[in-house]
């Protein structure tokens, strides 16, 4: 079968977890004799994006000058476009114990397990304010991707890892799938244009609306969560999947709609974070992605369009991807449908919505906002979940 | 202002329309003293068209070398795409009248004026019914495209015209407009991407809708109906101009949404048609065009997609605007949306379809279609008029 699609970052996919059985048994006894260190739950998201090659083509946690290209100029220092440093940090003690040029082992955030062994190339310190300041925009703590720089270790261990186990996400998750999986399928499928549709939030009929624009002008849409840890608020990842299936089931072709998840932690990285989750999609085959109004913004951090801004001042090469830049998204009582500030010309009084904290409200209070704002189908599940929680 | 407009077709717009006051009354005078030529209706839209330069860049009715490759190939004797030949056809006995090499007048089809004059540079036969299978991929002569062919003369004369006079089009409608207005209006909104909306219809909410995603992906939409002389059955200009005016005024944005009209006939001709209808947008200066299900179709003489799909078949480099190939599109009462067959999951039993017939018989009877078909502001301009018909 031909292939259309984007090529990979970098132009190869390079999944690191060892496939063969063997290969990994007897690895995984290597790393049983090693130095082990202990991931935070950001690490082993990061690993296993590491493990599926959803981060091709990086080969492990980032040397120095990777890292200090990237969080000062987005490029690794091959010049390849990456904005976000993929890092593992220690303390200066354990960092004390570990011999560069040595292999530890990579050990679980909340379990025992042995993850991945990684040859620890290097060893440096970093400032925490510069790649705040550079990478989120700001060092207020109060970003919960800069809270993450500030509470972790002053030691940065740079060097490829072979990675044994993707954790417990394919058990979960029957949507889990690496970049080859989404690759193969859309191969399959015929399709060569493909957007994907980040998403952390229940889909509702405004993200709905973003998604069936892209359906039209590409061949598929892939929707695709993700479902590492998210900030205290976030609506958990199992019962976001509930709330995707069922809109899917209800609302979606199958012959064009896929579910699939991705288990990276977000960083709420605004522009930055936009431009990642473009190089993971370009590797799980998608040739667009929908960025919307604030893309993984939190707060008052970064303007509205910022993280569509960001694409314009890429290089041509950068990116296979092209972005999707959709407005903001609403439904209007004149229009008598979900459209955007750029397709509706009448005034605020008629826009339906709803903030974050109030539809929160609402749901905890067992009360229904109107079908033209969420499909009936989701709101019973967000209701059964709010009720739960009390 | 830096212009990010795509290139006119072949390069550089063409207009023939002598814009210097003497000169064409100078031009005027001479023609007085020739020999002069009745056009049809159709070929009097083409010249101005040519005026224009929406037909860029031909520089007049086609040479015999030009007219082949186009019919056979889609070709101009330079290589350039063109589908439909744009000719000038004489009975014998004029043809016999007139003198390869000199200058003849060309007059409006339903009035005296002289509008033009050509330098006739080839007389030459041409087979009827090569040309309305080639183009029309028929030779029924119920195709109003063929019957326009059979019943022309049957020489074609070919050469470059001088053109004094648009004719009656730009009084009769404030929104007629050539392609260097809509690029200096393009550029001075700012705009680099603009898809075309061509339509010989009222708008509805599907044809809305086809707009709306247009937009959601472009900086700006043309709403660019044909006004030159229609198959009988179709809704004239000037009703149709009420309801694009009337819908542009209640559900558009006027920054991103510009009404403008051009002359030509339609010719009916499905994909050939679709490629003239690209070619003339990118004149316009549109980056895209819609192209929906049986694009510029009549009857079933063309399958509802051969529209779309002839584009795959252009080499690289043959056009600069990009056709937004859109499906069907339908009110769903279970999306409670405008959807396409691409975004809508459900049966056929929850999609609101209306035919042709069906509508102009519901009007004809003062019976309003649903809002969800329809807006208020077009259905009673159309109920106003099937009623003065009777």
């Amino acid at each position: 079968m031909s292939n259309n699609l984007v090529p990979a970052h970098g132009g190869v996919l390079k999944p690191l977890l060892i496939n063969n059985e063997t290969e990994r048994e007897q690895a995984i006894r290597s790393a049983s004799e090693l130095i082990s260190v202990k991931l935070s739950s950001k690490e082993e998201s990061d690993l296993i994006m590491l493990a599926t090659g959803a981060f091709s083509p990086l080969d492990g946690f980032l040397g120095q000058a990777d890292y200090e290209g990237v969080v000062k100029e987005m490029r690794l220092s091959n010049g390849l476009l990456w904005p976000i440093p993929i890092t593992l940090a220690v303390s200066e003690s354990i960092a004390n114990s570990i011999k560069t040029g040595t292999r530890i082992a990579l050990i679980a955030s909340e379990n025992d397990s042995v993850l991945a062994s990684m040859l620890v190339n290097e060893k440096f310190s970093y400032d925490k304010k510069i790649e705040a300041q550079n990478v989120y925009c700001t060092t207020d703590s109060d970003h919960p991707g800069v809270d993450k720089i500030f509470s972790q270790g002053s030691i940065y261990l740079g060097g490829p890892v072979e990675v044994f186990s993707e954790g417990e996400y394919p058990e979960i998750y029957e949507e889990f799938a690496r970049p080859a999986e989404t690759r193969a399928l859309f191969e399959e499928k015929g399709w060569s244009t493909v957007a994907a549709f980040q998403t952390r939030n229940p889909i509702h009929r405004s993200h709905e609306y973003l998604t069936k624009v892209a359906l039209e002008v590409c061949d598929g849409v892939l929707i695709h969560p993700v479902v590492g840890k998210l900030k205290t608020g976030d609506i958990p990842a199992d019962i976001r999947m509930k709330c995707y299936r069922a809109i899917l089931d209800n609302y979606y072709r199958p012959e064009n709609t896929v579910l699939k998840v991705y288990p990276m932690e977000m960083r709420y990285g605004g522009p930055r974070e936009a431009i990642l989750h473009a190089i993971i999609r370009q590797n799980f085959g998608c040739s667009h992605m929908i960025i919307g109004r604030d893309h993984a913004g939190v707060g008052d951090y970064y303007g509205p369009f910022d993280a569509q801004q960001i694409f314009d001042k890429l290089e041509p090469g950068d990116l296979h991807l092209k972005p999707l830049k959709l407005d903001w998204t609403f439904w209007c009582n004149k229009c008598e449908a979900v459209v955007s500030t750029k397709t509706c010309p009448h005034g605020k009084e008629e826009h339906l919505m709803i903030s974050g904290t109030k539809l929160r409200d609402m749901l905890a209070n067992g009360e229904r906002p109107p079908v033209e704002f969420s499909r009936p189908e989701v709101i019973d599940i967000l209701i059964d979940y709010y009720s739960s929680l009390e």
